[in-house]
């Protein structure tokens, strides 16, 4: 008999984990380090102790869970993260968090003979309250005290403030590296985010990279007037440089890649009287690809693209773009193995990249990582309409438990 | 020998004037009811008071000043306001406020003999921190006390509250209303505010309307997805629909006619997240013309434009219009004899309309009224860099005198 997740149990904890953090706003508010976050926590490590797992705590919070001895052996790890973005679904790390615990109990209560450990993980911070990927980070490279110091929430709140009221962390807050020698492998289940599997009809895509991305600020400096007695031709209007700009930006995308996006997702005016002309108009960048090329690529171009804007308005800009953030290539062994335990499930898989930036994107730095993702309804994400099937959800959690099943042994 | 105004004096009080209110962050904030308005008031009342004028205040802080008796014919009025937008400049307002009291003190000093008084007066809020055109509004039809306390600022804070700290009111502040049988005509000395006079190298312009304007909303909603995982195409992005209908503006205007301007001077973007595809867009409209036509055309072209936008990117548009500000005509009578004196003193002049709103809208409903005009250096208003020459004011205020003393007398 094939080995399977319990989905009912499976299905049981997703639904008890959505009811904590509902915001009456809708969706779900578990923003990292939050009294809801740490809810979610206290409600996880009862889930471990109930199955007899034992639950390793860093000074940033992230937990690891195992069964209690045998730890010589590199371990297969896999997880996600508990935390949500403000008024968020119940799906986003939710599910690769608790298929992963899922599988060490099925693994545990059925008796696999494993070679290797299997450890589930929860990291802190994926959604970047403080910091982007803030625990995964820290396993790869540790911060130092200025930089957790110099972190804030968006609302001006400082990290270290929240991690003084946090219960769930232990020991050193800068000492969180993991030698990679203690990993074999990391393997995370997700949500797609995106529309492709549900509308390609397919279950399981299999994660072939990790999208690299950049973004920034154009700042676009005209001048201050007034509403009444400046007339049309005699303005330099900042903020039409801006939707000039902004107006490019689709058609930019297209001319990079069918994997390419550029989002403006910001806009700040000023002085912002209905009643002035724009002096200063400031919109935020956010592009991506699975290429590092084409997405340094996108950097340029979105310069050349906001002079040309500027020039047409009689206006000036400035491009401050932020550093690049390399795509990664997820491994190659483990999408093989992924790609097998989905057909012998009778279950379509396609490869896929990731739009999305996830912790996978850190531990792949650190072990041979992958990812699997299953559908996303409408392929909306980070709102609370959010929805993964319950079959889909079953599937994931069956694949990944048959991949951490043959990396175990293999 | 013709009538002149003490241009020395003048220039003086100009100077005193701009140095109350000294922005450290550049130009003059001296927004209504503030220490620094009060500041201001004070100042004039002690000009009055050196000139031996009587000073009545009104329960909003409109202030008439004028010789002491002689009251039973109408009187010829004359001024303007204190109050700066926040980081203004040194001549709006202030020009005609000052220029008016300086008339006044030069009737009175060269013994004068008036068949009709003539009085000073100073608006309050002409500028709109609480109401655009509080105290001119307030002469001409009066506030209930319900809709004063509706009334807040820009920060939030409310009307009755300001007015509650403030010394330089008397009495009702609902029975403000001018019995337009104590007027015989209104005249208003200001700055251009726009770039025409200087443009054409023409020292005094005589305004021959003011601009009827209207404003307001209109709302992009489309829907919030994350800007990773979400495709290009599979986007309905609010701030691409609003992008494309601000750079329909421009063009917009500029088929209305050549007085036409549209401003869109705010855009508030939701959830505003870099990382987000923008759900809601909403920008702010301002639009002009002397024709009640032509604005009552825009307004409708603008919900047009609207909803092509909205088409184009597969959101939808709702567009809030404010209600229509009629423009206003200004007297033919005291056009002419505007020009006259012009003429008289040498000074080139012009019919020019009045893209800013004004004092003298409400006064026109009032009693006769009219405008002039001085240049704007650049065009330049509502800037610390405002500017007109120390020979403009003298020229623009004998033309005020001028004005003045033959209303007084025919």
């Amino acid at each position: 008999m094939r080995l399977r997740v319990d989905g009912e149990r499976l299905l049981r904890d997703m639904a008890e984990l959505a009811e904590i953090g509902r915001d009456p706003a809708g969706g779900l508010s578990r923003t990292s380090f939050s009294p809801e976050d740490a809810q979610a926590r206290a409600w996880y490590a009862a889930k471990c102790e109930e199955a007899g797992l034992t639950l390793q705590l860093d000074g940033l919070g992230n937990s690891v869970a195992g069964l209690p001895g045998g730890d010589d052996e590199p371990a297969v790890w896999s997880g996600s993260h508990l935390d949500t973005v403000p008024r968020g679904g119940a799906f986003d790390g939710a599910l690769g968090a608790v298929a992963a615990l899922e599988c060490l109990r099925r693994l545990a209560e059925t008796g696999q003979q494993l070679r290797r450990p299997v450890h589930a993980v929860v990291f802190s911070d994926e959604e970047g309250n403080y910091n982007h990927l803030l625990g995964s980070t820290a396993m790869r490279h540790g911060f130092s005290e200025e930089e957790l110091a110099a972190m804030t929430g968006r609302d001006g709140d400082r990290l270290v403030d929240a991690l003084n009221g946090w219960t769930w962390a232990r020991g050193s807050r800068t000492d969180t590296r993991i030698d990679p020698a203690r990993l074999h492998a990391f393997v995370e289940l997700h949500i797609e985010q995106g529309p492709k599997l549900e509308q390609q009809g397919i279950r399981i895509g299999v994660v072939t990279s990790i999208v690299g991305l950049s973004g920034g600020l154009v700042r676009f400096h005209g001048r201050a007037d007034h509403a009444g007695t400046t007339p049309m031709d005699a303005r330099s209007d900042a903020l039409l440089a801006a939707a000039r700009f902004i107006g490019a930006m689709p058609g930019l995308a297209r001319g990079s890649g069918a994997a390419s996006v550029i989002t403006t997702g910001r806009v700040r005016v000023q002085p912002g009287g209905s009643n002035q002309v724009p002096e200063l108009a400031e919109v935020s960048l956010d592009f991506r690809d699975p290429s590092r090329e084409r997405v340094a690529a996108m950097l340029k171009a979105i310069g050349r693209s906001a002079q040309e804007a500027a020039a047409t308005h009689g206006v000036t800009a400035e491009w401050h773009a932020d550093e690049i953030v390399d795509p990664v290539p997820l491994d190659e062994g483990i999408r093989d193995i992924i790609r097998g335990c989905a057909t012998d499930l009778g279950l379509s898989s396609t490869d896929i990249p990731s739009g999305a930036g996830h912790d996978s994107q850190r531990m792949a730095l650190l072990t041979p990582t992958a990812m699997i993702f299953v559908p996303s309804r409408d392929g909306r994400s980070h709102v609370p309409v959010e929805y993964t099937t319950d079959e889909d959800v079953i599937a994931g959690a069956d694949v990944l438990l048959g991949t951490l099943y043959r990396l175990a042994n293999t």
